[in-house]
């Protein structure tokens, strides 16, 4: 017997009302049956998103709902601020220069997230920036941006904030309309608890005014299509209807829970596995650590392919790796979606089990004694 | 109790067996398991093409695979000929519209398929064009394109030759390097019986050669990062997981039965429905047409959503409508996939009952009576 237990910040763990929900029979796409599902959709990622804007679902992964927003504001006259700090803020300004959209890519130290005054800096230098694209929560290094913050200044400066929510949306607090942001990203297979294949996009009205003025090289991506089809409840072109339903069900479970409910619960994961770590001499790698996972530096001592072997084939733990030069130095675990204390405290249990089998030197039953200190403490 | 039958020409019916696949618990994609399966996907794929070209994977709709495509052989210096004979071959040309790429739209009349006399025609007047856009069977009339007379002619002018074959890959002979085409693209929900969300697109040397010449403006569906990804079984985005495994279970059922076995069975079927229709004096839309769906012109008399949602809430039979002009003029049944003789039977008989009951006059058991006439003779 091997329970695989996804603990990668993507894919997460999937409920199985949610598999049951994709594997019932599904209808043809253009009929009421379905429209009713995809109006709810909308409808409760509106709620997921705290926005009045149009949710959009684009069947692709979460790069090609970036890819749809950066693309439908990068006008040929506007010029993007890309705030790098990470592989996936990276991407962000490899799609400007492929689509030839001028950009300023400012270069974080990986760990740390973008803050107003970085944004701040640049907008005051250079008035021709009329737009900013700010990675949330960065994936690859589990730092945060201060969104919030950021927001201030896009609007002060009549700027377009682009942010990719992959890892935020659903997970930590985001509110889109709240905050002025103006276009907002996230996808199926992180908090929002559905397999990949679906990316969703919002774009509020000071969006859309620059989306409409301008024919962007897009067609599969065009924001227009998709936000005149949503008009008849429909999608311009064959949706991953498999997908729809298990998000539908999906979006469900996290209205009933509630949005504030499940930020409060990601973020006491986050904290009982940061202290956790902590108390087993381990590093977290981020400066600016995010809520919906946790990046962790492994003691040089220990070899990271076998670690993360030996965390899956003995426990079924599937953790990820680092990305980019951060590659054997660090892993990174899920907070995001279904995944609740017990979860938690079992993965942080087998940590400690296989680091101190490997040499690693600390208290034994620091970890789960720091963890369950913290759930205590904040329940 | 309501039995739904999807006879729609996509998505189509998905097998048990398929379903069953995509709700197995799933492993993340980066692991050893996944690039296994995906390994098996791209080969059953290349054995369904009929090629030993590289068979790319994309997560999106067959829109978004023909995308690729169009924008990955582009290039600025670059002319294309697109012959346009229904709503898909037209969506073909706004591809080109939107990304700049120069073209000469061919229009045909609706219901019949581009030949290779058409295609010569324009090759031999105007030695600027370098690619040649096809939809072997448009999806919107239900006619044929001889792809293969049409290659001759492209490898003649040293032109590429990108082939729509949503609807017929998997359904009828298409020989993709007997033939010679040089880009040929599928989508999941039509004969590979899968959910929708997954487009597949085949590229040959020929093609790889213009498209490594350029850089396309494209981030998310730029052909190159999902070969290289192939190169260790990768795909570059988070791929729609769950239904590649559905697909790697499809594709294992269709190398089971055999591809000239199914190419047969769904000419018969093709065959027996013709036959039918014309038999309870319905006309079959398509002068030239294709053995993957067909598209039958509803009688005056006959209202065409009243027609549809009686086929639908009595029987449970959900075909559908036509597209553009044809709306309400039309119907199209699907012959792909997982569809046998009792089902196509049934559907006959559900149709001629129906028709039968709006007051169309025939000799009734006409319909069922020719088209067991066909499954006989050609059995």
């Amino acid at each position: 017997m091997q329970k695989i237990k996804l603990f990668t910040p993507g894919p997460t763990m999937v409920p199985p009302e949610v598999t049951v929900a994709m594997a019932e029979p599904f209808d043809h796409h253009r009929t009421q049956a379905h429209r009713k599902i995809l109006q709810n959709v909308t409808r409760k990622l509106q709620y997921v998103f705290q926005t009045k804007a149009d949710c959009l679902v684009i069947t692709g992964s979460g790069t090609a709902a970036m890819e749809a927003g950066i693309v439908g504001v990068g006008s040929p006259s506007s010029k993007a601020l890309v705030v790098c700090g990470g592989k996936f803020s990276e991407r962000w300004a490899k799609v400007c220069h492929n689509f030839g959209i001028k950009l300023i890519a400012h270069e974080l130290e990986w760990g740390y997230g973008a803050t107003a005054e970085t944004v701040a800096g640049h907008l005051g230098r250079d008035k021709s920036i009329d737009t900013v694209i700010i990675t949330h929560s960065e994936t690859s290094t589990a730092a945060v941006s201060d969104v919030e913050a950021i927001a201030k200044i896009t609007r002060e400066h009549d700027c377009l904030l682009v942010v990719d929510g992959i890892t935020s949306v659903g997970a930590i607090p985001v509110k889109m309309d709240e905050w002025g942001i103006d276009v907002l990203v996230c996808s199926s297979q992180k908090a929002l608890m559905t397999p990949p294949g679906l990316g969703v996009i919002a774009v509020n009205e000071r969006a859309w005014k620059r989306i409409q003025s301008f024919s962007p090289p897009a067609y599969y991506l065009r924001l227009q299509s998709y936000v005149e089809a949503l008009q008849s409840n429909d999608s311009p072109y064959t949706p991953a209807i498999t997908l729809v339903k298990g998000l539908n069900q999906a979006l469900s479970m996290i209205e009933d829970e509630g949005i504030e409910n499940i930020w409060r619960r990601t973020r006491r994961l986050a904290e009982a596995t940061r202290a956790a770590m902590q108390a087993i001499n381990l590093e977290v790698f981020a400066k600016h650590p995010v809520d919906s996972l946790t990046a962790i530096v492994l003691p040089e001592s220990i070899d990271e392919p076998t670690f993360r072997r030996n965390l899956r084939e003995r426990f079924g733990y599937v953790v990820a790796g680092g990305q980019g030069h951060l590659k054997g130095r660090i892993f990174r675990v899920n907070h995001m979606g279904y995944v609740d204390e017990s979860d938690t405290l079992g993965l942080i249990g087998a940590i400690e089990l296989l680091l101190h089998e490997m040499g690693h030197k600390f208290h034994l039953g620091n970890g789960p004694k720091a963890a369950i200190s913290v759930l205590s403490r904040t329940a």
